[in-house]
């Protein structure tokens, strides 16, 4: 499997993803700032991903800390957290982060400067171990709710490359294949980035898990044949309702599954929920320029001056979701804020396969 | 407005619409075989424009016959009529031209060859003015549905460039700007051939009608937000139970509407109404290569080797359609077969616009 992002010393080196599936190019990225280029301009990107490029421009930014004491060390890494928090709105994965780092420093306070610095190394690496072993225990529950012979279809790229490694909605499909179920994919192409194009069919293609690319407009006409028998996509921060903010087009093929009677599960570490927000219209929703709906790979495909909108995500509102695949197991959505008290009885409301396939 | 196709002395001159909006380049037809490959390529394409194109390809098929008698005429138009047909499967408005000349010419059987000839070029020239007079008369019936302010949603191009010209689906939207409203229209890109990126807002911008790309990914997200009014599409058949074959993904646009109750119309000559086909479900779909789908202007955006299912039509269940807007009037689906029968009080079954705006 391709790796997404690995933090080598004192550098993080990133796929450089909107160069996929042409070119396979690691940018290096030597400063923190330099992360946060990435993140913004897309050579990263999953929610997440770019909370481990969280993690690991944190790390590195700090290295560069001149400070006597905490507190100034501190003060020294503000300009780094903002930073990298103006990048993108949407995915909450990047305030995670952050949260976990300022979370660590204050119970590390009395540890020296330098031992703070090398921590922030540790915990950005253990963040990206963490994804992947996240992943994988996404995969063991989403499994149990694919049965051989089933077509899944995904939206984007919610793959390896969208995180550590394994992915979040690849998690159920890599581990069906690997429980020997035959299985397909369906990739929605995913304009305007075309992640499912580019990344998602790459990557299963590397792995050999067949896959068939489809244009986004294409899935209702395959749902409304019965070709399709689950959906699963990834997440870049679902709300305590379980309300989902994904990638533009999820709402659409929510509802469309919906009209169908098709499952759509949604892949969620829980990094990407968001406990603190009550609903899904409350999650900014990030609009990116023109040049992704006119131009692809510099090709010029629009009317010169022609007026674009290009909304980056939009959310499915709860109703339209099955069933939220994360790794203390697979919930309904409306049992999700469960998650976030303490000591419920989580196997008590967890979602059995059984249930899922009516 | 922009030509679509002409026939000028014996050759049809056709827009090269694949090549738009970059370079716009008539190309001439000299012979009924290059209209056909103009038709599978994708020169031209819109029901109605390729049925003119039909008429004009047997128009000038038919000078090249030598025959002494109307049988042997007729046996040297066979030819021609099979490889028009053979061009695209699911836009009636071949057949519906190939009828209508077979009528013409059984009519005038009596007729000297050379006359037969000339009957057909005048045959396909009113074609064209019948079908751009048909498209204002839609467009007058259209308007009243469509109110000051609204915002328009429309998928493909079913436009000037899809007909003789004023279009099918932008028929209402042209009027409306006549009748001095002040409207917005949304264009779904639609791929994965692009023609609302390349054709509709391209002739819109040139007629300066207000116009905003989107991704086909974003409908769903300005339907939620309520920003769209209602949804015009063209067809390129509709069965006679009101079941509407059009561009793919306009299947996903109706179910869209219906589940944020936006009204969704089908501009609809009676050429493009198959009222032989009880049900959508027998309406022949085409699926077209891969190559649509994995490059873009001859730019490879998919990995080499992908799968791809390239699927070029839906087809929407009358049930998500509002209206069907026709020279006639504007009908539900459910009294679409009222119109194929004589002396049908077309009156008493018409939708009035007050009826549609919940």
């Amino acid at each position: 499997m391709v790796k997404t992002i690995e933090l080598v010393d004192g550098v993080v080196k990133m796929l450089d993803q909107t160069k996929l599936p042409r070119e396979v190019i690691y940018v290096d990225c030597i400063d923190y700032y330099m992360v946060a280029e990435g993140i913004k301009k897309l050579w990263i990107r999953g929610a997440p991903a770019i909370g481990i490029a969280t993690a690991m421009g944190i790390a590195i930014g700090a290295q560069e800390i001149r400070a006597e004491n905490f507190d100034d060390f501190i003060k020294g890494l503000e300009p780094v957290f903002n930073t990298l928090l103006s990048t993108r709105p949407t995915a909450v994965n990047i305030q995670w982060a952050v949260n976990r780092t300022k979370q660590l420093l204050s119970e590390k306070r009395d540890e020296s400067i330098d031992k703070l610095k090398a921590l922030l190394i540790d915990e950005a690496n253990r963040v990206l171990a963490e994804d992947i072993e996240i992943n994988k225990t996404i995969g063991a529950w989403g499994a149990g709710f694919i049965k051989d012979g089933d077509t899944v279809i995904t939206h984007c790229n919610a793959g390896s490359l969208a995180t550590g490694g394994y992915g979040t909605a690849t998690g159920p499909i890599r581990a069906a294949v690997e429980q020997g179920k035959k299985i397909q994919v369906v990739a929605d192409e995913t304009r305007p980035v075309l992640q499912g194009c580019r990344l998602t069919a790459w990557e299963l293609m590397e792995d050999n898990i067949p896959v068939t690319l489809i244009t986004d407009n294409t899935a209702g006409a395959l749902l409304q044949k019965g070709e399709i028998n689950l959906a699963i996509v990834g997440t870049d921060r679902t709300a305590a309702n379980g309300d989902v903010a994904n990638k533009i087009g999820t709402y659409s093929l929510a509802v469309l599954c919906k009209e169908n009677r098709v499952p759509f599960y949604v892949a969620a570490p829980l990094s990407s929920i968001d406990f603190a927000m009550s609903s899904g219209d409350l999650i900014p929703i990030e609009e990116r320029g023109p040049e992704e709906v006119t131009s692809i790979f510099g090709c010029r495909i629009a009317p010169e001056g022609v007026k674009v909108r290009n909304i980056a995500f939009d959310v499915t509102p709860a109703r339209y979701v099955t069933g939220i695949i994360t790794e203390k197991g697979v919930f309904r959505p409306e049992d999700l804020h469960k998650l976030n008290i303490k000591d419920a009885d989580l196997n008590a409301i967890m979602m059995r396969a059984e249930e899922s396939h009516s």
